[in-house]
């Protein structure tokens, strides 16, 4: 039974930051929202709330979307279990979801959109989190990742010729070393340069910081040489910015 | 040193056929061409060269830009080792993209463009002939990736929270069966459902054919409900249109 009040939320994904990565679907979106969301992480930039408001300042055309900015909740640290921490902190979210929709679209129908960074489908809580919303359909619209931002910017592929390639997590590579049965890795959420732990003979990195946006840095060579440069450059960047978003691609020489 | 005759090769990625998978930034370099590439299979419909004429009809602007079309090199099935029948191939496509660059745009520079079908990076060639070619500075313009609409199409992500996924091939899957340490698997070119082989007790698929396109097909279940239904439909659908490209997505409910 559809419910009268039926709101549609649709995730959009905008890519890693150069406006020019959005696709004509997500630009057609953002226009055919009644309300779009965006989050606010007190002081941090690395709430990225300049670049959507920057998104609708250059694509957003339709006078009757509304803007809605609300504060994103924090995570309870004194919660112990990491699961039910997690789980606590998105259902706080759904909540200011919730209000901050009920308090621009009071009662009615309409459309809502958040801007996702890069894709919904990677590395990313907003799709759990819409499951949570009572009488609310969900759509997405695909984005770039930024895995395809770094392979681009370096002009690489991400497999080798009919070869699998694995996407991991910083904490992954550094708890469980390389994994078995593949040659390629793209790491992400890695706040610790965890491949300074591998043996880097025979691994060449192409690492990038803030990829797709003006500020890019690229990074390429083989992991013994680069390490500690890159190292260097990433707490450099950080240290200036105040934040750092970075992925990189590893590929071992086959060694068969 | 730079050559006076230095020409810029742009891959762009397209997506996965929607128009408006596009990008700002690839309908921004399909406008900047001088000449644009697109390749012909023969009679077969695989090729997708209507998809280029459309994107061409629909998003080119420029009248000055060229459309070079060219008839793909077939691979010599006589010689026997498969990596050096596929660089033999690479080559010979290098030469008829040359050839066709000379014709259209003579001994002169110029910024030539390829559609690539998703994003360069993944699961194509086109790179890899592109550094066959003298003179000529490659760059990439991602595009959206078949795993992205797939995902996006079905409402689901790419990872569970903070787990790693596997990109692999048919052929991967079906000689080696399910990888070790990943419980999530992203399949493609598996032109023999491969998944057929597996024991499918626990196993969810996410199954998508022409993803993107009108003509889209979406298949979801436990994996051994979903078998028959998606090897049927798959037959169906490539006997009635002649080709098909499809994908699917495998998740594995933890053992842990």
């Amino acid at each position: 039974m559809t419910s009268p009040s039926l709101k549609r939320l649709v995730l959009i994904g905008i890519g890693t930051g150069g406006l020019d990565q959005l696709t004509l679907a997500a630009v057609r979106e953002i226009n055919a929202a009644d309300l779009i969301l965006i989050p606010r992480k007190g002081a941090s930039k690395a709430d990225l709330a300049d670049l959507r408001r920057e998104i609708c300042a250059q694509v957003l055309t339709n006078p009757a979307t509304l803007i809605g900015e609300f504060d994103l909740p924090v995570r309870n640290e004194a919660t112990h279990d990491y699961r039910e921490r997690v789980e606590d902190w998105h259902d706080a979210i759904a909540q200011v979801w919730t209000q901050t929709i009920e308090e621009h679209l009071p009662g009615g129908k309409g459309q809502i959109a958040l801007l996702i960074w890069g894709d919904p489908a990677l590395y990313d809580s907003s799709l759990r989190i819409a499951r949570r919303l009572p009488d609310v359909a969900v759509e997405v619209v695909p984005g770039l990742m930024s895995m395809n931002v770094l392979t681009a910017a370096h002009g690489i592929t991400l497999n080798e010729v009919g070869e699998p390639f694995l996407v991991t997590t910083g904490r992954r590579l550094r708890d469980d070393g390389w994994p078995q049965g593949v040659d390629t890795l793209v790491v992400m959420l890695d706040g610790e340069c965890s491949f300074r732990h591998l043996d880097p003979a025979g691994i060449t990195i192409w690492w990038g910081a803030y990829v797709g946006m003006s500020s890019q840095i690229l990074l390429a060579g083989p992991l013994q040489d680069m390490t500690p440069t890159i190292i260097e450059t990433r707490a450099k960047a950080r240290a200036e910015r105040g934040w750092i978003m970075d992925i990189y691609l590893l590929r071992r020489h086959s060694t068969g």
